[in-house]
Parts: C-alpha cells; structure tokens; sequence
C-alpha cells in the first residue's frame, strides 16, 4: 500500500490522491506532467499505485473500486480496467520481469495479472481481513501478501505458476487459438519453452 | 509503509507485525527463522520494514515510538536504535545504494540517516500530517514523501545533500577527526571525492 513511486529512470514520480486522481510529476522540474489521470470518482482515494520495471506501464488500485487500472506511462490513458475483485483494491505490485501484476483487496482476496493480455491469471483467497502489502520475490516463484488479520501468506508466484500450468499442458496452444482466446493484438508468446506449438492446421 | 519485504536473494522474507516484533522467514520452507525481533513493545504495531540493498542490514519502524531500528540481517540482532523522531515512525525506506535511510512520522517529519555511522544527517519539515510513504529516487537524488495531507512532496535525497555539502566545504575532514567525531569502529570514507584530506598533524 504506497501511494508514490519513482519511474525506472527516477526522472518521473506519480502519486495517488484522495480524490481519484493519479499524477505524473517530472522530479527535476517539481512541476505535473499532464493533466491528472481519473481514476475513480473523486470520492475515491487511490490506494496504490505501481510502475512496471521497464517503466511503460502505471498501475493502480482505488479503495472504493474494485478494478485494477493500468496506463500507458507515455500518454496517460487509461489501457485497461481490470475486473475481478469483489471489494476494494489495497495495494498492486509487479512482478520483477513486468509482466505479471499482483493486486490486493479488503475482502482478503488476492489477483494475478497477465499485464499483456490484461486477464486475471488466478486468485488466491485465504486472509481473514484486509490485504495491507503485496510483494513479490526477485525470482518471480513466491508472491507474499500481509493482512490486518496478523498473518503472511506466501503463494505460488507467477514463474511458479507458469511451471504448474506447463508440467499439466502436453503442447502450446496453436497461433490459431491464441488469436481467438488472447487476441490478435498481443504477439503468440509460447508460455511453456519446453512444449512443441500445436500445428495450427492440425487443430482445423 | 509496508509491512513485508523479500530480501534481494529473494530467500527470506521479513514481516511486521502487529505486537512490536519483526519475524524472518525461510521462503521455500516457509518456516520462521529464528526467533521474533522484538523492536518495541507487545502493543506496538510495526508499521513499515525495509530490507538493505545489499541484504545485510533490516530497518523498522514502530506505529507507537519514535525510533528507527537497525538490525544485522545475519544475526536478527539489534544493531541501532537511531533517535530523533518525536513522533511514532510510519514508513522507513533505504536509498539504492544502501548508504541511507529515509524515515517518516505521524507528525509530518522525515529523517536522514547514515547507515554506516547510524547518525542522522538531515531532518525535514513540511507535511502537515501523517506521512505515508517514502520512497528514493533511483539516482538517490530526490527523496519522494506523500501524506494524509493530500500532498507529495520533494526533498534533496543524499546524493544531493552531499553535494550541498561539498561545495560548501573545503577539504574533507582528517582521520583524525574521522575517528573523534564519527568513530574509530567505521572506516574513514572521503565523503567528497574532489576535496583533499585535512592533514591529522595539521590539525594538532
């Protein structure tokens, strides 16, 4: 749960307000770059707010929302409002290779994100109350979270997760497939390195 | 302020909790190690801990006192109880480069501290309530707060304190020096590169 952070490149900071809002700053001149970039109703404060490690993506969390917000760091535009939580977010963080984001709620509950497709990953219930913090190891195989319940939880991180999907899968899903179920838009990505590819006229 | 951080190898993981103790954990074990470092008392909630750059060195803060503690991340022994806040310390952060730590306070300040000789180096006044967060600047630059004040602020991060420093003075000061005001057990460090080092005997 922290409501400023530093770009990669430390020449931006962007910080959540009590009102919705999320601002990019530039750090040498102190002055804001752009307008403010809304993120909930102005009765929202932002409870969280993340930059990925390449420095392209902002993420943020509202804590009287339950979608995840990303946006494209150059322009500022919303990219995606990510459904799936039932209460309100607390706290994102990314993962150290940028692309899975991790989110937190009131209610306990905790998402993975595939920041390229923008679809949940999986979620993982447990916490009795509030998640408070996020944070996931350098390797990417442990996610941890802490909780007003007084507990840490670890869970499988998102490197973890791809090694259980993959030891489960015999081959990857053929091109045709990924642009019907990820989309067109996203370059084919073979998930599992150590798989063949299904052969897209195979599956015809 | 957050209450869980990996250390960088990723292998451990150190939590706050909620009866003024810091625990460390086996990340693939998920077992404690060791026993609880206890930084306050059973009705002091840790607000906020941080791991070292370089792993060594485990900063907490305390929701109900006013110090910063330092302990060896090696022995979970206490190795500082740095003073100077006089409000409960919401948020600690160190810079990149592990020299320095930033702490925050319910009363709006913020403090500077060497970690080698565990000093403060600066404090700083301006929030007009809580600080939330803080975090460094990649470069160590820029020191980066927010508050419930509904305010971000930007304060000269350790590197740009020292070149403040610097340009004021005119030579470094003599081992001499080094070892009366700061102290024998730290090696001398030539805080500004480009200035010559007071001679000991010209000092006696």
């Amino acid at each position: 749960m922290t409501s400023i952070a530093f770009s990669p490149d430390g020449r931006s900071l962007i910080s959540g307000s009590k009102n919705g809002t999320v601002q990019m700053w530039d750090v040498e001149t102190r002055q804001p770059i752009g307008k403010a970039m809304s993120a909930g109703q102005e009765s929202d404060p932002i409870s969280s707010v993340a930059y990925s490690p390449d420095g392209r993506t902002i993420a943020s969390g509202t804590s009287k929302y339950d979608k995840v917000w990303l946006w494209d760091a150059a322009t500022r535009q919303p990219t995606a409002q990510m459904a799936g939580h039932q209460d309100d977010v607390t706290s994102v963080a990314f993962s150290a290779d940028g692309k899975t984001l991790a989110s937190g709620d009131l209610g306990g509950r905790l998402w993975l994100w595939d920041i390229m497709t923008r679809q949940p990953i999986d979620q993982m219930a447990g916490h009795q109350d509030d998640v408070t913090s996020v944070a996931f190891s350098p390797d990417g195989k442990t996610l941890a979270s802490s909780s007003i319940d007084g507990t840490v939880r670890l869970w499988p991180g998102p490197v973890a997760w791809r090694e259980q999907l993959c030891a489960k899968l015999s081959a990857n899903i053929s091109h045709q497939n990924w642009d019907e179920w990820i989309s067109p838009d996203n370059n084919y990505v073979k998930v599992c390195p150590g798989l063949t590819v299904l052969d897209d006229d195979h599956q015809r």
